[in-house]
């Protein structure tokens, strides 16, 4: 394919490379999804790069792809196309993987942090259309969050604002993060945090569903949740209300007009939605809390995706 | 004066509206200030409105004046030229300000919050020149924040943003705020919190210099540090570790180039710096802590009055 047929009537062949699967799907101007592809997430640096190649290539025989854009879970310098640190993928650590993809497939290539790229594609195709001024936290493994001011990413001077998930909602609860600190919200909003903290209370509620389950998942709290456990109903509470300790924070800094919350644990939303509004009304200021709409993600696990296809195409 | 002679050549009314005092002063572009004026804060607007005018129009007599601009202790709508809500100065809540100057003067005339125009003076005249990306902390009876994005003020979908003082750093130690929150770094790094904490925690001190001290004020307990003062310095301690847990979440938020502190608790620095860094160093993720500066102010009390001169001239 010749550099001629580049052009905007093209398809973006969007990415979303996760430390277990390299997903990615080929998108046009307009948002829509045509043909999708998954894959576990290969092993090293070249193989990663072989594989989008590879992938590209299959998607260019029935369509021309005007770009690549990746989703990538950690910092990015986005100018230079390369991720500065991705601890689920160390194996890209200071690599130029634009320029990598870009001399192989003859296309443009760049790059965002997931967490940002799933703000973009909420803006884009999901819960903020409309929106310019909106925080998008994911709630996953881990806690990632993107910011965006008037329709611009907020990506710090070094390209790693927005580590949300980093903030300290509880300094002094001994409760250690594997960033160093301790008391963030990762450790309390994150499916993770969910599991571990379900074990710690399960001694002090023996009747509980959960009790003796060695392979508990945030998706089996949130289950016996909403059949009334008791315990599951104290874990969502409370990780309800470290949640909204957090958003009231950024509302009072920011001033955003919507919060947009995705990632799997939102899936907990009927179990902690109350208790975060409550933390959010309590300290939030008024005008301020009064604006902000929270609400959950729509685009769900293509945000990301489409986010990528999105920043590719402006 | 005629419309003809505002001509950028002309200097700037800045005021500097406090709930205290008037404090106003004729800038030049390049950031010198020319006259200066200072009154007690008369009572009412109307009262308010004469009192800047009759300033203005004293000024008028020996140089000429392109336009007036207001640093106000509140929530503005810039657009408006409104105050929004005053809470040292009730009297002007709803109140269209700048039109009301300007319609008596024939210049132009706009507002802004005073924390934000203070950001602002300290990246004109200040410790950050040169920088783009600051938060800028004003440490006075109460906690003002100023947020600058890539050279432009952030205020937030409805003018209300930078609330750096109703960050929560401590949602569960039981410190009530005046904004109707508890834990916010308000009440653990200002003037007022200083002069609190140091009643609270004096029974802990019978040695200290400041028992029986019905008059403290944070310059006292400072000078009391400064001799070694055992309870001072467990305040001025205690105040640096919440100031630093604040500091690590605007820097996980936002990764500025900067941050810069100012108000009359800097006096302090020598006091609170260390434990300040420890947290950050502790909490804040190490890229972004290794980059950002944490500085004092430079401009003193005239942050914001070059801050509004400066907002006036672009």
């Amino acid at each position: 394919m010749g550099a001629a047929d580049n052009t905007d009537s093209g398809l973006i062949f969007a990415a979303d490379l996760g430390g277990t699967h390299l997903r990615a799907a080929t998108v046009d101007s307009k948002g829509q999804i045509d043909s999708r592809f998954k894959q576990n997430t290969p092993q090293g640096r070249d193989a990663i790069v072989d594989a989008i190649v590879a992938a590209v290539q299959d998607f260019q025989k029935q369509a021309s792809i005007s770009a690549v854009s990746l989703s990538v879970p950690g910092t990015v310098k986005v100018e230079d196309g390369a991720v500065v640190k991705a601890p689920n993928l160390p194996c890209l650590d200071g690599f130029r993987l634009a320029a990598a993809l870009s001399s192989r497939l003859d296309v443009p290539a760049v790059l965002e942090n997931d967490a940002n790229a799933a703000a973009v594609g909420e803006m884009w195709q999901g819960a903020a259309v409309g929106c310019k001024t909106i925080i998008c936290l994911t709630l996953g493994t881990g806690v990632g969050g993107g910011i965006i001011l008037d329709g611009k990413l907020w990506r710090g001077v070094d390209g790693a604002a927005a580590e949300i998930g980093h903030m300290c909602v509880d300094p002094f609860g001994g409760v250690a993060c594997p960033c160093g600190s301790r008391g963030c919200l990762e450790v309390f909003a994150s499916a993770t945090a969910i599991v571990r903290m379900t074990r710690e209370a399960s001694p002090r509620y023996p009747e509980s569903i959960l009790q003796g389950r060695e392979d508990l998942t945030a998706a089996m709290i949130f289950e016996a949740g909403k059949q009334g456990d008791e315990l599951a109903l104290e874990i969502f509470r409370r990780m309800g209300v470290y949640l909204g300790i957090g958003l009231a924070n950024l509302i009072n800094i920011l001033n955003p007009e919507m919060i947009v919350i995705g990632g799997g644990v939102v899936n907990g939303w009927d179990l902690f939605a109350k208790h975060m509004h409550q933390q959010v009304e309590e300290r939030a200021f008024p005008l301020l809390a009064a604006r902000v709409k929270i609400v959950r993600a729509k685009c769900g696990d293509d945000a990301g995706l489409l986010g990528a296809a999105r920043l590719a195409t402006r």
